[in-house]
């Protein structure tokens, strides 16, 4: 049995997390980010113990807690470089948690990675070469190297949605322009379906998003499904932007499986089908074996899945 | 003592490398590529004999031979999958090259690949995560982590210059539109500075490459260097290209250091201090160690002494 802890600006979700591995039970309290570092890990530590002990275990079965945080994580020194959403700056995350449980192994992972690394376990098929990419407000990714969390020398690494795809294009919230994340996100399809109302005032999409009260990243995928072109026109270059970025980090990293995450991956063979074919026309050697394509399955599960497994790694 | 064969569409290049590592005696013979491989490889293990015999040394001083090859290899069971330019399918080179010197130890690895694992070698610092571009006639690349060549799950791994930089942009010789490799190769640049002399035909360009004969990749940078706006513009431009593409892999790596290669590195200061400045500006995270960018020392003699040390590693 293990815990996974899932640290973020507005919440600290905690689950217990069996060999499966599914989460089996959950609980969480606000973050209330402002508060020295201290008394949020103290929350962090009695959520582990509430968590286990209202689903009949004990903290002796715990076999290994991993959080997932936001921001750049030293994961050999259990560290918070930085978070810019905690404000935190070198917090010594599992130091101060071991106070509290000293003989259970404890790990700390980027979110992204932790995220990436449940996906891993569960669809990786135990392959050497494995990605993860997340398309939420952001573009996030994870690379699992010889079943390892690639980190980069810095803990840096693996920020695959912040290569340039479009070069001086859109400013992406890293400060750099052009990124993948500001053309394939949930936060850029949202941006290019109101672009595409408000040239198509007559489209569907138009009456979804009222009747929704906003544009939201499904807008569009439900009025194209109902026939509309303008909305098809949106899904058809939104997904491309998807593919031509997938096919970019097929040809550095050629990985056994790469699986799709986030919100927008909940569309299926819908999304999975057209990507596919845009893959199968630009790889770039068509006479060995290709990389493959899954869709995510933990979805928001993955995070707390992949950070509690991450303490065993 | 080692030794290391580039093999070439037009020739055999065979190098004898001593543990500096450097090149201390070479030989070379055309492929002709269109012989059967049979042939190719006796020429590829006499060259042997003879780079080594020549320098004083004989066979049994070998510790082990590397060949650096061009196309999709295999390199566990030291097959090249599929070479193009040599129109090789699926041939058993390091059976074949044992059948002369069936106790020396062998290894096969894609050419730029070898490249890349010479300058980590020698400019890697010894370090977990590495990189190396080669500004060529096109962007070759190769990575290197946990001090052993990346290579995906099906050889193809590590296509650096393949990822899209321009969204529908100019045609790549891979089938993709946009790669870096269309916008950051040598022949990129050429194509940039013909369309500048043809925008602007009193630029210093235009003389430069008339007493040249052609424009050359180094046509801009000579015109720049004696005050010519046009030409500025071409090397500013160009240079940009290759920081956005260098800041995109960084994003994803964070590896330790990354070397800058080919023709174009010659320039040395006067090309990395502008490509330093964009990272310096559009890195992802200020708070933490950053990549070192070196430029390449081996140039020439890299593809060479790669692949000998491959054969040890």
């Amino acid at each position: 049995m293990f815990i996974g802890i899932d640290l973020g600006g507005t919440n600290i979700a905690v689950g217990l997390v069996d060999n499966t591995p599914s989460v089996i039970a959950q609980a969480s309290r606000p973050t209330n980010a402002k508060r020295p570092y201290q008394e949020i890990i103290r929350d962090m530590a009695e959520l582990c113990k509430e968590v286990t002990e209202n689903a009949g275990y004990t903290m002796a079965d715990i076999q290994g807690i991993g959080v997932g945080s936001p921001g750049t994580i030293d994961s050999t020194n259990g560290e918070i470089v930085y978070a810019n959403n905690l404000d935190w700056h070198h917090v010594p995350l599992v130091k101060e948690l071991k106070t509290y449980y000293p003989d259970i192994p404890m790990a700390v992972e980027n979110d992204a990675n932790a995220a990436a690394y449940g996906e891993y376990i569960v669809n990786g098929d135990n392959t050497e070469s494995f990605l993860a990419i997340t398309l939420g407000t952001g573009v996030g990714g994870g690379i699992v190297l010889d079943k390892k969390i690639y980190r980069g020398f810095n803990g840096a690494g693996g920020e695959i949605g912040h290569f340039t795809l479009v070069h001086n294009g859109e400013y992406c919230t890293c400060g750099k322009k052009g990124c993948w994340e500001a053309y394939a996100s949930v936060t850029a399809l949202i941006r290019q379906t109101e672009a595409a109302i408000k040239a198509n005032p007559d489209s569907l999409m138009r009456k979804k998003a009222e009747e929704n009260g906003s544009v939201s990243g499904r807008t569009a995928f439900e009025a194209a499904k109902e026939g509309d072109a303008a909305a098809q026109q949106v899904v058809d270059t939104y997904l491309e932007y998807v593919a031509d970025g997938i096919s970019s980090v097929i040809n550095i990293f050629q990985p056994n499986v790469l699986v799709i995450g986030g919100g927008i991956s909940r569309e299926g063979d819908y999304m999975l089908k057209p990507i596919q074919q845009y893959i199968d026309k630009y790889t770039y050697c068509k006479d060995i074996p290709q990389t493959q394509l899954k869709i995510a399955t933990l979805f928001n599960d993955a995070g707390i899945i992949g950070a509690a497994l991450a303490s065993a790694m």
